[in-house]
Parts: C-alpha cells; sequence; structure tokens
C-alpha cells in the first residue's frame, strides 16, 4: 500500500476537528438568518474572465487558473465577493433589496503554505447590499457581536475606522493623492510593527518629517466622524458593551476596495491576530461586473475561529461523537437481543451504537467504546436475556448495574420513558 | 455592465433554494450522527494520481485535471470515496474501527450537462469500515430510511439485492466469468427497457437462447441468501415497515466494485430515479489506494433530493426566511425609536429585521416585507412614540393594531416576555 499525501496547503479534518467546523458553522448560520440573512451558493469554478484583472496583479498570480476538458478558460473560486457581484448582475430583477445575504464556502488561493494559512479555506461572509444607510453598517457590526457570543468568544475586540477619516488625514497631511495607497499600506502595518519602523518606511516613500508627524499628530488627535457617532450610537442602542468595541484611527484594512467605515475584530487572547474584517465597498460591485449599488459586509474567517475554539478551551463539554451508549454483543447468538435493545434506545431518542460487529470479544467492543468516548455500555448476556434487563457500565467510574429500558432511559436521558 | 454567465453544468443556488439545500443538509447530518456517524472533509483538490487509473477510463476522462502553479499534477475531487480510502491510509492508527463517517461535499465530473444532471454536484456520503458484519449493511439501511422519514419522503422504495446472488445466477446460467460485467451491466436496464430490448442485447453480447432464459427464469424465481434475509430480519427487529423495502433480484447498481449486498431507493412519485445508492465494496479501499479493510455505505444525491422537495411539495409550512418582522421607519428622526424597538424584540428571542434605509418611504418598506413573505409589519411615527406603543400590521389580513411591546411579543409569538 502505496500512501498518497494530502496537496500541500490543503487540508484533510478528521472528526474531531470537523465536528467543531460543523458546529461552528451551525451557530454561524443560526446567527445570520436570525438576523434576517439569506444563504447563496455559487459554483466553486468560474470562466477565467470573471475572476482575474480585478483584484490586481498580485491577486492574479494566486487564482488557480486552467483550461477545461471543453477548451474554456476557467479558474477556482478566489473569494465570495466576485462571485456575488456576478449572481447580483444576473439575477437583480430576482433580488429584493437590500439584499442580506450569506455565504459560507471555501475559496482557493496558491499562496506559500505558512502555518495557519491554506491554500483552500473556508470563509464565512455576510454582506447588505443596496442601502448606503450606516444602518446597515452598525447591523454589521450587531451581526459580528452576536456571532461571537454564541460561539462564546470572550476576549475580543472590534475595531472600528474610517476610509473616510483616513483621506482627511492624508490630505490634511499634504500627501499627493498618488501616494495615498501606498502611504495607507504602510500605515496599516502600526499594529504590528514598532513606530519608528513605520516611520522610517513613510520617509523612503518619500515623507518629508513635517508630514510624517503631521500624520502621527493626525492619527492620535482624531475622533469618529458624524458617520462613525452615528454607528456608535447605534451600538449603544442596542447595548452592545463598551468593552468590545472602539475606535482605531491606525486600523486600515489591506484591501483598497473600501469607500467608508471599516472594521477588524481582533482575539486578545491567544494572540491569534484578526479573526474577521470587513466594511462598506460602493464602488466595488459594478468594478467587479455587478450592478452599481452599495454594499458593506465583513467576514470570519473559519479556520482562525477554529483555532481559537481550541486553543481556548471554549467548548469544555463538547464531546465530538453525539453516542451516550454502545450497546455490545456477549457474543453471536446474543445478536437478537441486542439489536432490539438499541432500536429500543433509539425509539427513546437517545444516541446509541449497536457494535458492528458481533464476531470481535466483549472486551474489545468496550475499548471501542473507551477508545470513542462513548460514557455508558450496555452488555446483555444470559442471565439478562431471561430476565429482560441489561447491565449498563458508566466508563468514566466502571460501574455496573442491571437495569431494565425503562431504568436505563431515565439514567442516562434524565428523560422520561416514551 | 457586461453580464458575465455562470460556467454551463454548474449552478448558483439563490436564497429559496439554498435554504432548503441547507436545512436538507442539517436534517441528514442530524440523523447520521444520531447513528454514532462522524463527519470527514477532505479537500477539492487531490494529487492526480489519487485521482486516475481507478474507475476505469470512462471514469478518468470526466474528471477535471491540471497542472497548478508548483508544476504539480493536480484534479478537482471526483467522489468522495477515493479521499476516504486516502484517509484511511495516512491516518488508521488515529482512527478507531469499526469506522462510520459522513462526508457531505462537493464532487466535480466534466459530464456532458443534461437536465437534472450539474457538473458540480453534492454527494452525502455515509459509510462504515472495518467490518463484513451484515448487521453494517443493515445499519446502512436504517439509516437511508431514518434519512428519509427525517425528510419527510412518502413514497420511496428501497431496493435490496447482492451481488453475490447475480453472481450466482451467472454462474447457473453458464456465463463465462469474463462476460460477467457485461450481462450485468445488460441485466441493469431491465428497470428502465422492456424485457425484449434486454434479451435483444444479451443475445448481441453472444448469450444464446437458452442462456438467456435461464438467467431470467432464475431472476424470477430467486429469493434472497442467507446474509440478506439477516439483513431483512435486522430490518424487521427495527421495525422498518414492510411497504418501505424489498428484494429485487434484477438490481445491478453500475459500479463494478460491489461485492455484496447492495441498495437503491427509488421515488415512486414523482418519477425522479434513483436518490440514493450504495451497498458493501470489501476490495475497493485497498484497490484504491487505502488499507486492506471491509466497507459498506450509502450515497445522497442533495440535487435529487432538493428537486423531490420541490416537486412534492414535502415541507409547505417551510417559509425561506426566518424573519417574522419588519420594523420600518416612520421617517428619519423616528429612527432611533425603530432601533430600540427591534433591539427590544430580538431580546425577546423574535428574528426580526430592521429596515436598513431611513430615507425610504413607508409604502417602499412595507413592500419589502410583502417581497420576502414577512408576515408582520411595525410601524411607529408620533402617536405610537407618545404612546410607546408600535402599530403591529398583519400582512395577510392588512389588519392593524396599536399595541405595547408586551402585546407584541405574545401576538407574534404566543410566548411569554422575558
Amino acid at each position: 500500500m502505496k500512501k498518497i499525501p494530502t496537496l500541500k496547503g490543503f487540508a484533510d479534518w478528521l472528526p474531531e476537528q470537523a465536528v467543531i467546523r460543523e458546529k461552528t458553522v451551525a451557530i454561524l448560520k443560526d446567527t445570520f438568518s436570525f438576523f434576517g440573512f439569506q444563504p447563496l451558493e455559487t459554483p466553486s469554478l468560474e470562466y477565467a474572465s470573471v475572476l482575474t484583472g480585478k483584484y490586481g496583479n498580485e491577486a492574479d498570480k494566486l487564482i488557480y487558473l486552467f483550461e477545461d476538458r471543453g477548451k474554456r478558460q476557467v479558474g477556482l473560486r478566489y473569494d465570495l465577493t466576485l462571485p456575488t457581484s456576478r449572481v447580483l448582475a444576473l439575477y437583480q430583477n430576482k433580488i429584493t433589496f437590500p439584499f442580506k445575504r450569506y455565504q459560507i464556502q471555501n475559496v482557493f488561493r496558491a499562496e506559500k503554505p505558512q502555518r495557519g494559512r491554506l491554500r483552500e479555506f473556508t470563509q464565512c461572509d455576510f454582506d447588505i447590499f443596496g442601502t448606503s444607510s450606516p444602518l446597515a453598517d452598525g447591523e454589521i457590526l450587531l451581526v459580528i457581536w452576536n456571532s461571537l457570543k454564541n460561539l462564546r468568544f470572550k476576549n475580543f475586540l472590534i475595531l472600528i475606522n474610517s476610509r473616510k477619516i483616513l483621506e482627511k488625514i492624508l490630505e490634511e497631511a499634504q500627501i499627493s493623492p498618488q501616494k495615498r495607497k501606498s502611504v495607507l499600506q504602510t500605515i496599516d502595518k502600526l499594529d504590528k510593527q514598532p513606530k519608528q519602523a513605520v516611520e522610517k518606511e513613510l520617509s523612503k516613500k518619500g515623507l518629508n518629517l513635517k508630514q510624517i508627524k503631521k500624520i502621527f499628530s493626525l492619527l492620535e488627535k482624531t475622533s469618529p466622524d458624524e458617520e462613525i457617532k452615528e454607528i456608535f450610537s447605534f451600538l449603544k442602542k442596542n447595548k452592545i458593551p463598551r468593552q468590545y468595541w472602539q475606535f482605531s484611527s491606525s486600523l486600515v484594512r489591506g484591501l483598497d476596495y473600501y469607500t467608508g467605515p471599516i472594521f477588524e475584530v481582533k482575539i486578545v487572547k491567544p494572540k491569534i491576530g484578526s479573526i474577521c474584517g470587513g466594511g462598506r465597498y460602493d464602488q466595488l460591485i459594478s468594478l467587479l461586473g455587478g450592478p452599481e449599488i452599495p454594499a458593506t459586509g465583513a467576514s470570519f474567517g473559519l479556520e482562525r475561529i477554529f483555532e481559537t475554539i481550541q486553543e481556548e478551551n471554549l467548548w469544555p463539554e463538547w464531546t465530538p461523537l453525539r453516542t451516550k451508549v454502545l450497546v455490545t454483543i456477549f457474543s453471536p447468538q446474543y445478536k437478537d437481543v441486542s439489536i432490539s435493545w438499541t432500536s429500543a434506545l433509539r425509539k427513546q431518542g437517545i444516541s446509541c451504537e449497536l457494535y458492528l460487529d458481533e464476531k470481535k470479544k466483549l472486551s474489545k467492543q468496550i475499548k471501542y467504546a473507551d477508545k470513542k468516548k462513548i460514557p455508558w455500555v450496555i452488555i446483555i448476556g444470559p442471565d439478562e436475556e431471561k430476565e429482560k434487563k441489561a447491565l449498563l457500565k458508566e466508563m468514566a467510574s466502571g460501574k455496573q448495574e442491571k437495569l431494565t429500558l425503562k431504568e436505563i432511559v431515565q439514567k442516562i436521558n434524565g428523560g422520561k420513558i416514551k
């Protein structure tokens, strides 16, 4: 048997991990839908012309492109905004605006694999299309906060800024419009690098000392503008505790396309960095091939959330297997009675498994329960069968008792017999 | 704005469809996990060497293959059994056997697009690895039946046969081992073609009249063997009603790799054909590069299930939007009071939306509720604000009443105020 590996930068999610991923997605979907967002699914493959030439040369290099068997130039989904803008263009008349959609799908980027960065990963986007009101930006922040609370996150901070505020700072510091994009990219590093390093880079980019000093002083003293104030008022009216969000004048968000409020969620502990980012992008949808439509939204990275849940042990009582009881088979001739017990327990709503190999020794069967962390084991041998009872063994304590079906259901479920 | 289409053979699932797909997947996962199955996720991309040369030339032609940016020969997932056998090989020591896993992911096949057949579609596989006991085959059938009941399917029939029984028939009819595969492929058509056409094809394949007559008479009079009888006994002990399953000696299942019991689910009405198929494949996993391990399982086709739910209107009360109430904004100066009402209703567990554009006319806002089939609308104008009440409008009847928060919660939820 020659073992062929998983492709570099791609992941197999074994059950213990996959269940946490599934539960996370279920919680996010539940939160999104509670706030009136609806799902959208688009194909993994798109025409190359949909994908390329949209986010610049650097991004284009990361897209998986190829020719399909019908000689079409195609590519794998790079993000979820591009396909959504295609959908908005194609089905504009079928959609009611403001359109609140979520999309949770995998995207593909041919990046150099790094720790915690995969070439196929899952984005959880939720956006509102068709309104330029700050109410929509506020609603996105509300969904972010509620999602994280529902996921049981505690140590997080939502940073809020606006591209308009940053633009104004650069204008006041007399940075020429051509240089602004590049200067913003450097300011964005203030979060990770010492101030001196950032100053040095700005100087390299041709800014004089006066301009650099001006930028720093403005970043320090700048306060929220009217729009951001309105969003803050929205958060207060929604009683989002003050410790979870703050104004951050140096927040830039890497992508060029933001036009208004921008947000980012930092995990304070452990140092995982950003697990969610977003903002308003009123011109992007038409640039991507969609209609002219204002838009705001955010995206969670599933892998980062997963990492935090694991490292912070946020779901301590969570078990990756739902099975409460393993019904063993005492010996092949006791197979039928074990089938009946399994069936009866399942009818009572108890998730249980029958050990699916009557030829295996009882000790091997009990080992299965142990390895899979199934809390209870049932054994029905000759005595038990005669008495219409079963031996219930608690795996943690090793204690065992001969009980009736009714007693077992009550013991396991604390529930009543149906 | 140039509209770029979706790739041929690929689908956009808009919210009304995507919610049904999501609910279907949620029900399947819930059923699978109740029976002790655990999720597995594998990458969309694999080394081409994992994918090709496994299912024959015809299958190989359908695989999306290409060279990635690192000059690796790669391909898109063709099914879920191949990646699972790779996982079984790589992580054999981490897995507890019998291993019960489900995998719900998209697969890619470059087929000629036909009605109801997509090039990217979702398979919902559930399999048991590591036991050759008929108990495992019975458990798979149990999960099939429970899944369909949980999805509210009524008119379905599980056909059951065994490759061993078919082999015996061919042996008795003195069909040479080399011809058997081809003869089985023809017998498989009995379901869709008249008997004469099948006879003709068998004759073309070099069978004489005696052999053909023998095959048909054996197909008619053959009854379940010991193994199939044991599976039937398992189903009876689990009280699966007799109208949902039957022995079908002419059931072949297209794929060569089955070695024992085989199953297929037919939807009796509407004529959608097979929505689920499976069986035992004890040699396949090692052929695919995995360990030598017996296996049995089945797979639901998400798109076929979706079609049946739609055509049969199986979920009549199902609404694609969870939102119960739209809170409108009477005019920009009443924005704050509407924010507070939305927040208060959400705190009561009521899924509600604030209309996210304070500048739009009330009539436009109400039209949004109408189009999205939101059953209730709330309006807070000057009078209502003064009285600390809101106007609750029932969209279906057009009736409206001025009510307090408490009264509204009781009206909508039938629930009590928190």
